[in-house]
């Protein structure tokens, strides 16, 4: 076997089975249960008149908003089946809120969820939002192919070890000062989604 | 009964069924089956220390890209239980690949779904990525909790009664040279997948 | 043993494979495949104050219509992971509708599935109409427990071997002679459930 | 835009966010865990043929009985994948009973779920009857296709907030007295579903 | 980094893509609809006293036959759902059977699928043997920790372009010749289960 | 009626509700949640050239090892989907490591499950070895028909009123004392399963 690429399993076999590479669920037996909260957001940038089609609930699907905010709460109850290392977790709350934004170009979507036990609600969050972009997507793909799901990322999150947590008002990951004006689609699209807008 | 803000079921009683504004599955029955394909792509952008981490395979859940790519897969096949109104589809082919881009600060998902029947795979190469990109995140949350999910978008399409389509030349992968300036996460940077901006 | 009372397996080992007692899906290889469709309803009886309730589209919840329609038609599509012997089928149409009637005093519901494929869609419309009585139920019972879902039944089917296949006039099984006026409620309800009700 | 037709979200936006018509679970991340119970019934009316051959264990696809029963305990352990807004629980308990009742013309079904929680198990044991009566449903739809599920509904529920709660005598929702004799498949058929039935 | 465990993604961008270790579904695109079938066997192996128990039905969670095999098809048909890479596939038929044999110290478990599309029932055939083998132990596990599931495989497969194919009549891996006569649970039957041969 | 093979419903009539023959989950209602911890074990025997392909990394559905390892964790946490009576648990740890031995000639397999509850996961623990070794199946059997998946069992369990359990040193159910010198494949395969192996 040629040394200069080892096969995964001979490195791994080096290790600490903790250290293997092995894909595993975080070992959370220990930590107690505590209420735990988490919001995420996103963002589906469409048309002008795409957006009109669903604000006028004119799609051919039908009305975009229930449909993918149900489907938003659907997605976050089975994040654990879709994500491979979550745990599986009693949700006591989930919450998915989509708003038309024709300022913005698009729809803002926002998923809080919370449960009490050891571990926290980040995914099923990001999930609840993940499945109600998609929903939405597919529900106008007709009227417009280019529809694009952007910005999907957590806000806040509260309980737990790690503690609460905080998107940085700037609006996080390597983003500049939020620009002055801008027009409907723009990068700030992402970084306004949600009702934490200020008056920036 | 308050004639102004008229109830959705006395609404949409006035009008055709199919025009009701509820949700349904569009009626392919009497579509005939055809091959179809679809591609898709997603941006998960990060610092480049958690990129770093990923790249050797050090994350504390195991080897990123492979569980990522795989619930990418997994999360494509179940993509008529998480849609409301995607119609299940017997996929013949379904491809996740995830490849980490240093010069863009972040991991470029590309799913290709096929199937040979009466409605397209957009949404299984949108989901995919979706659960994919979802993955990554939880693999990294623990490292950097800001990462964002980005510009999720159909890439083109093929077969069916709509025919081929493909994103615009400018936007995307596969691309042809960079737009000229731009700042970091402009909206074109969303449209060109991830803020892959840079000097070119 | 107990010659009197032998077990299962024993008695079944007498007979033929194929009449073993065995829970077996009916094995459709053979059969061709042809367009086919059905049609199911059912009941959801409640209080008129609950009624308007859903009405008015002030059910803590929710929008009780929409969700449950939902939910009927995504029930609807996984009813070969519920009912233990059906086929997975690829359904082509699937429509749930629900309609307030205060004269019946409860909701009506109604499931159309399609499907082009060597089995029947009777299963899939049944489940749909259970699966959106039940989240109606779900979405009301905290304003009334009483709530009681009734006459879910198939109403037609066309397509396969055995033909089409229409309910009698009379409302079905075992029925009596509807009989002339009732209050709401009464078991007329159930009966006269889905759009065929005539001039009674 | 049409003020008489508002779309609903611009009604919604006009209200508070916990009344703005959005799908939603219930918040129960502030109650506290307690013993819950809950007992639901459903009948399921045939032909005396049909009936025998549920008996006698000769439908052609197995023992109606006890696939039905396992159907409906599988069922009922997904109920918040198949009701929108129904939280994720951790059943401790969840039997179905099945007794196929000559004289009532059709299968009783009787199902009980427990949990310690939160919240209720109501719609767990509505599920459970409703999947055990589909599965019955479908095992003997080859012989009789009019075949109907009536009277599904809650027995009672213990625990929580909310506290005790047991069908009334008279079976429950604006029924009128029960009439005097009756043949089978009647409307008392579903009242007296379960094994509350008295002397009546 | 170092070239000497060059990590993954680094080894797989050499190489084509098709090739680069990246996990996928097999294309079956191009591949023509035939008709497949597939068998597949296991064995539970457990004492003659829980043996006992089964056969009389005394166990304290029900029927193991009836319930096993039940749980089997509902397994084979969400193969799909379970093993990351085996396609959607249309089921047409699924049968499992399992047959207690005393000589044999334990359950025969043998399942038969059947598709008419693209690609192989094998894996389905192999899950419903898995899941059925894992539902015995349940139910029986109160009684005897110590039960083990053995000799899942394939026993024969039919239909595509790679042919038919059956098992040796060694019966397979490391297995010694066939013994000779035997009486119930005889050699067909014992010999394609488990290499417990042994001196006899 | 036949008193000789009375009915299953019939005879279980005769006697008390929970010793009916009905298919049920055991009550866990009132027991109190403690730790509970299990490993399970298997093996997949296979040729050494398709050891040497896994090893390799070379199979034509990508990285063995990890897409298995995955897999079975995903399978562990939809244990109570699967197995009819299981309970749903909310799992804290689950790892599924696969190991290749050339000198046992094959995969050894085994999973560890956790939880903090009133029920044990074994069941778990077993599935996520099954599901494991059916995907290491699923991505061999190009290479190979003949691979056989052996010898899943319970390795050891700790907490719950029936408290600790290890399987016997000489390997459990029904085996002989391990015999001396074994080539590749032969039954002692499955003994040695799992990392308990000593010098031998």
């Amino acid at each position: 076997m040629d040394r200069k690429a080892a096969p995964r399993f001979e490195r791994r076999r080096l290790t600490h089975i903790d250290r293997s590479g092995r894909p595993r669920m975080v070992d959370v037996s220990a930590k107690p249960a505590t209420a735990r909260r988490a919001v995420a957001e996103g963002f589906v940038a469409c048309s002008p008149e795409t957006l009109s089609l669903i604000i006028d609930g004119a799609t051919t699907k039908g009305d975009v908003l229930t449909v993918a905010e149900l489907a938003g709460v659907m997605g976050g109850k089975r994040t654990s089946d879709l994500v491979p290392l979550c745990h599986p977790i009693a949700l006591t709350d989930l919450l998915v809120q989509i708003v038309p934004d024709r300022s913005l170009g698009g729809l803002r979507i926002r998923a809080e969820a919370a449960t009490v036990g050891p571990t926290g609600v980040e995914m099923e969050a990001m999930t609840a939002v993940s499945v109600a972009a998609l929903t939405v997507y597919d529900m106008i793909k007709g009227a417009e192919r280019g529809v694009e799901i952007r910005s999907i990322r957590l806000v806040s999150k509260s309980g737990g070890k790690s503690g609460d947590w905080a998107r940085p008002a700037d609006g996080g990951k390597g983003e500049p000062p939020a620009p002055p004006a801008r027009g409907p689609g723009d990068r700030t699209a992402g970084r306004i989604v949600g009702p934490r807008k200020a008056k920036s």
